[in-house]
């Protein structure tokens, strides 16, 4: 799922909200409701690449902010803002880096325009999943490398949620070789949408709304999203004979919390430490809820809506696994940020693919015994 | 890897170290060195299980205590005490009821003896990985379940960590049939320790500064430990002639923060929510650490060291599945409340194993390919 998904379904309509906590009051309602202490409370933006409180993705910041405001005890009041309620998603990454906004919450892949290097932080196809993102970046070396990404635009980037492993998306063509991918016409965007066009494929951009009448008229044969909870509200098992799985293009989605560098070391060393373990504990959240309300969509959208899961074959997964390759070798071509990104990414990878394979994969298939 | 484990190995030397912060100073040097802020500082002890520092284990809740300093800007302090310096490990539990230290860390299933129901929140045998532990506990029901087992001691209890899926153990005898565990001296612990009685093996406890030396005497004919990074340090690949995985009895075993009630219930809001939200994340914390570095030891172990990895075969793996579901289940038949867990834990396996199978376990296997 990508940013310009949500653009038509973001509100338009409550852009400029005040912000400033009496200004929307009469002076007199505002003195009697602020209490002495709150005088000296900071106000913050946060701005989203999503619709407000849209399910897990935007629920997850609108937690964040509310916990912060309990442990700082009002000190740091931060006010959610979805997409296009005071900037468009596209201009999140914009806003934060030029102060309009102190805060956002994203997805690295959606800044490739700004640096190329963007997209090793979001969802790599075949790339790592939530566990291995998260050991990578905090202790792998790859939170220094993002930092680096950021820093020019006076950017601190931290994790701030996770997807799990997606599901491969909803088709109207059964796949049964590399033949078939041949003029499928999918909506599947970035690095996932590159793979398939140079296997014949036909990627299309359409936003998240748009989705289920673009496969109901044949407009698309098939279109990704993200996983049974959020295609569950979608409604696409209406429009669509086959879910197919895994997700091989995002294995583990990482949402990102950016934050103005200049707005975070204003903030008091406590605010600042609280801010920062807040994100932490949010990102951990996000995949605890997502794949417990996945368990739960699937299991409806396998009962209760019939719908027939199928795997990729194993040869169309191969192909896709060798192409990615490919394609993201070639954004490690891009500079020398990225070649530095690239060398460290795949070194972590080769050895949590080894070590994976003897402890979680190998549990997993005991466990299917 | 068990809590008595830990008992030779700890320091003995430090019982009853002075705590609150101007004790071991004369009257003098201290009001020199207290600054006007700290006269509120609120002193936190917390016990541990683990010996001070234990890579890993000991060294999260180190990390813990120092982001809630900064966090509440000075306004908590909590002073970590490894096994035996304050209370041997054994007694972590009856301590922080009785209000002898605020907080501990160390993992339920040391508590068995206190309510059967613990042994659901730490590691059970086929049970849950770290990412569904995770998910049950603060989405699944899981967590108000574990408050009611731990109410009546006057504990409030969190997930404070994570080792992973953990190795199977270090063998001097190959086991290539059911037929092998009979009689296999082993030392494991716990439930896993059980099931392989139930197969006719011996299950021994060893503390773990001993196993070295029962692995080469031939006391023993096998132990487990944790994984590469734990297994590595205590050099149990110069004593064994194999390493076998998955760690089917431990797949993802969840270390625990526990606080006095009446302490937690004493501190401002602001306190309170900080302590909850650095538990969080370093419950994340844990588990990205244990990652990278059972990536190096492994590498280490098998390129450096030449050790043997080796998969427990299929129809043991079964046999064990088969009897560690037969062992969890009288646990169920305890009381009321080990039924009501039971039957939580049992619904959200089968639904987190369904979409497991069709997100992460097709994952890995894909990228095997």
């Amino acid at each position: 799922m990508k940013r310009r998904d949500f653009m038509t379904a973001a509100s338009l309509g409550a852009v400029g909200v005040a912000v400033a906590g009496c200004s929307q009051q009469s002076e007199k309602e505002c003195s009697q409701v602020v209490k002495p202490e709150e005088k000296n409370t900071i106000h913050w933006k946060m701005v989203t690449t999503w619709p407000k409180n849209f399910p897990g993705l935007g629920t997850a910041p609108e937690r964040f902010a509310k916990n912060v405001k309990i442990m700082s005890n009002g000190r740091l009041e931060i006010k959610v803002y979805g997409a296009g309620e005071l900037v468009p998603a596209l201009e999140v990454f914009d806003a934060v880096s030029n102060g309009t906004a102190e805060m956002g919450h994203g997805a690295a892949y959606y800044w490739k325009g700004k640096s190329a290097a963007a997209q090793f932080f979001a969802a790599v196809p075949f790339g790592f999943n939530a566990q291995e993102m998260n050991s990578w970046l905090h202790y792998g070396g790859g939170q220094e490398l993002w930092d680096e990404v950021y820093a020019p635009f006076n950017l601190k980037p931290f994790a701030g949620g996770n997807t799990g492993v997606q599901m491969a998306g909803w088709f109207n063509k059964k796949i049964e070789s590399t033949e078939d991918l041949k003029g499928l016409k999918m909506r599947i965007p970035g690095l996932g949408g590159e793979v398939l066009k140079r296997l014949g494929g036909v990627p299309v951009n359409i936003p998240g709304g748009e989705l289920f009448t673009a496969l109901q008229t044949g407009a698309i044969d098939a279109t990704e999203w993200v996983g049974p909870y959020n295609d569950l509200a979608f409604g696409l098992y209406k429009a669509a004979k086959y879910y197919y799985y895994p997700g091989w293009h995002e294995p583990g989605t990482t949402l990102e919390v950016i934050i103005n560098k200049k707005a975070l070391e204003s903030l008091p060393a406590d605010l600042q430490e609280i801010v920062k373990q807040a994100v932490r504990a949010s990102n951990q959240d996000m995949l605890d809820e997502y794949t417990a309300r996945n368990n739960s969509a699937l299991e409806q959208l396998v009962h209760k809506y019939n719908v027939t899961l199928l795997r990729l074959p194993d040869d169309v997964l191969k192909k896709l696994k060798d192409t990615s390759e490919v394609v993201v070798g070639e954004i490690a071509e891009t500079n020398e940020l990225t070649k530095r990104i690239y060398a460290s990414f795949v070194q972590f990878a080769k050895q949590v693919k080894d070590y994976h394979k003897i402890s979680e994969q190998a549990y997993y298939e005991t466990r299917a015994l």
